[in-house]
């Protein structure tokens, strides 16, 4: 295995020597999946619960062939999340693959990785693609520039997760680690709760609207955008509000209080404390980045670890914790012992700190620059 | 004066000889104001409290000259809230032209119209630009499709409502008339709360970044839609907060027990009433129209009205209530007697029900198709 420092300049992960591929549920984000890895080289498979469905994804070119594929090196479950723990499981005892990674795209993660619970299986979350529905929508640029949750736990195989963010960095997208609790919470603010509050908001002023026919021809720019995640999908809200239950309601109740405290500032007219409020979300909404930012340059932290369980978990999420974005990740295994080195390619964010990070849980390591 | 059906084809109230225009506050609406009323040949003065942002109006050709204009038809103020009375009464009683209508641009109305006072002035709310800042963003193209909402009084003068009504659809947008406190209690619905939750939810994600710095790279885009407002304008609010105070406490009020229901159905995983919720927020946001709906056929509603206070005001925000979008409003006055007969253009709606409701309260109105 060879060095991230010592590949040809411009040669990342992405550009190792695809594989096969194998995807189950041909959806939007899998047809676009399967356009993405077809156009880097891959063979890719698929198959769908809906015959039909893997037919037209196979004539719109996300396929090579429709069928399963027990040489697969990576495998993709797109399936609604009630059958994923028994299609995961399928389709690593159908593998004749040592080095199959097992991955899946959906929105909550602790009860999916819970109920797989193998070594092989990496939950994952691509952030893209939320408001298109169908395969009709696949767009093989779906992930460039999007954020991907990968959630690695202490039993995770480092090699198949590697192995994994290297895929998954190849197709545009920016690794984010984390634990899947920590995914769930997190997801619990930025995403669920604000779906719900868009609906939320959307039926109210729909219901005001039979009383006050001219209010939905009030609803300027700023309604529309509030509310247009509200236009899709229904359908999966019942699962993700059921799985994420505890984390949903933490947020929401969360929300609840610091509404209640604005609308106390409006009904007392505090107008300092109105005009702090908004001034500080404006700074924040102006400081969120358009796009993940591209790197400049790229560093290298190097960690002997002990070749055992749980050290990729503890990282990765503590890179993640600290805002460092680890865009290719390396296990070179000593031929010598239990031991190996950790090569973490740092594309933004202080590698340092993350090095001193790392150094204070007892390793020892090293940071370079990457030409 | 002729009645709109007697026009050539294709000559609206728009197309009627365009006057002089008075321009105080040349910022973005005032700037985009001034571009579209040149560009329909009107003559335009403007003034603004910075002698700087005047001049750069008239070089950025928003203005045909800087300074008041006595002899103006119709004047727009565009200034902060705060001195809007005041630059009312001046520009009252500096004019010289006896059929001056005055109106303005601020996003509350019941206030305002009430600290004016003036059968003259009737508040105005154009439904466009809030997001950009400056005189920079202006556009003469920024009212085209866009609501406009006018608050008519019992005490306003029928003929100058009917003279601004012109101006304002000439400009591209749709008028909506609404009482001031209806206006005040729908855009607390539709824009004002809205507004407070994207803060409330972009300074909730901003603080959990302090504790979780991959929180923010899991925004997706349904976060940033649901945030955008929030970037704009901060120094605007304390005046909206207080000025429409009552509104939005209700509004938030209501959110916050709309809310509170969701969290329960969260709570106790009730999967039926949480796909309902979200069923219906998707089917009313997929009906939200982008834009507003452009006329196939018009109709007019001829109403012979006694030529007394308040029948205007009556009648256009009934016109409202029901839906019912006039896009002409005309008073043709008897020179035998104190009645007269107010014509309006219906360009979308149902003009037959608009003038059974307007019978119902002891008019005799007619409804004819419009060539």
């Amino acid at each position: 295995m060879t060095s991230p420092a010592e590949r040809p300049p411009g040669q990342r992960a992405g550009s190792r020597t695809p594989g096969r591929a194998l995807i189950v549920g041909t959806g939007l984000i899998g047809g676009s999946l399967g356009m993405a890895l077809r156009a880097r080289g891959w063979h890719v498979s698929g198959t769908d619960a809906d015959a039909a469905r893997g037919a037209e994804a196979l004539a719109m070119g996300a396929l090579d062939e429709v069928g399963s594929d027990p040489a697969a090196d990576v495998a993709f479950l797109a399936t609604p999340v009630g059958v994923l723990a028994t299609v995961a499981h399928e389709v690593l005892a159908a593998s004749s693959n040592p080095s199959l990674v097992v991955t899946d795209v959906g929105g909550v993660k602790a009860p999916v990785v819970a109920a797989v619970g193998d070594a092989r299986f990496v939950g994952g979350h691509p952030m893209a693609g939320s408001e298109q529905v169908g395969l009709k929508g696949a767009d093989p640029d779906l992930f460039v520039g999007a954020t991907w949750v990968l959630t690695p736990t202490p039993t995770t195989d480092a090699d198949a997760y590697s192995r994994l963010q290297a895929v998954v960095t190849s197709l545009g997208a920016d690794v984010v680690a984390l634990t899947p609790a920590d995914h769930d919470r997190l997801v619990a603010v930025v995403s669920h709760v604000p779906h719900l509050v868009a609906a939320t908001l959307m039926n109210a002023a729909a219901q005001g609207a039979v009383q006050d026919a001219a209010l939905l021809r009030l609803a300027a720019g700023g309604f529309r955008d509030m509310t247009r995640v509200a236009a899709g999908h229904p359908g999966i809200w019942p699962d993700v509000c059921t799985d994420n239950a505890e984390a949903i309601v933490a947020a929401l109740d969360r929300l609840l209080g610091d509404l209640s405290t604005v609308r106390e500032q409006v009904a007392t007219a505090d107008r300092g404390a109105l005009l702090d409020e908004l001034e500080r979300a404006s700074a924040a909404r102006r400081n969120l980045p358009a796009r993940a930012v591209r790197p400049e340059h790229l560093s290298v932290v190097r960690v002997p670890v002990p070749d055992r369980e749980g050290v990729l978990a503890e990282i990765t999420t503590l890179a993640a914790a600290l805002g460092v974005n680890i865009s290719d990740i390396e296990i070179a295994h000593s031929a010598e012992g239990p031991r190996g080195v950790l090569l973490l390619v740092v594309a933004s964010g202080d590698a340092t700190a993350l090095a001193e990070a790392v150094d204070a849980r007892g390793y020892h390591s090293q940071v370079s620059e990457l030409a």
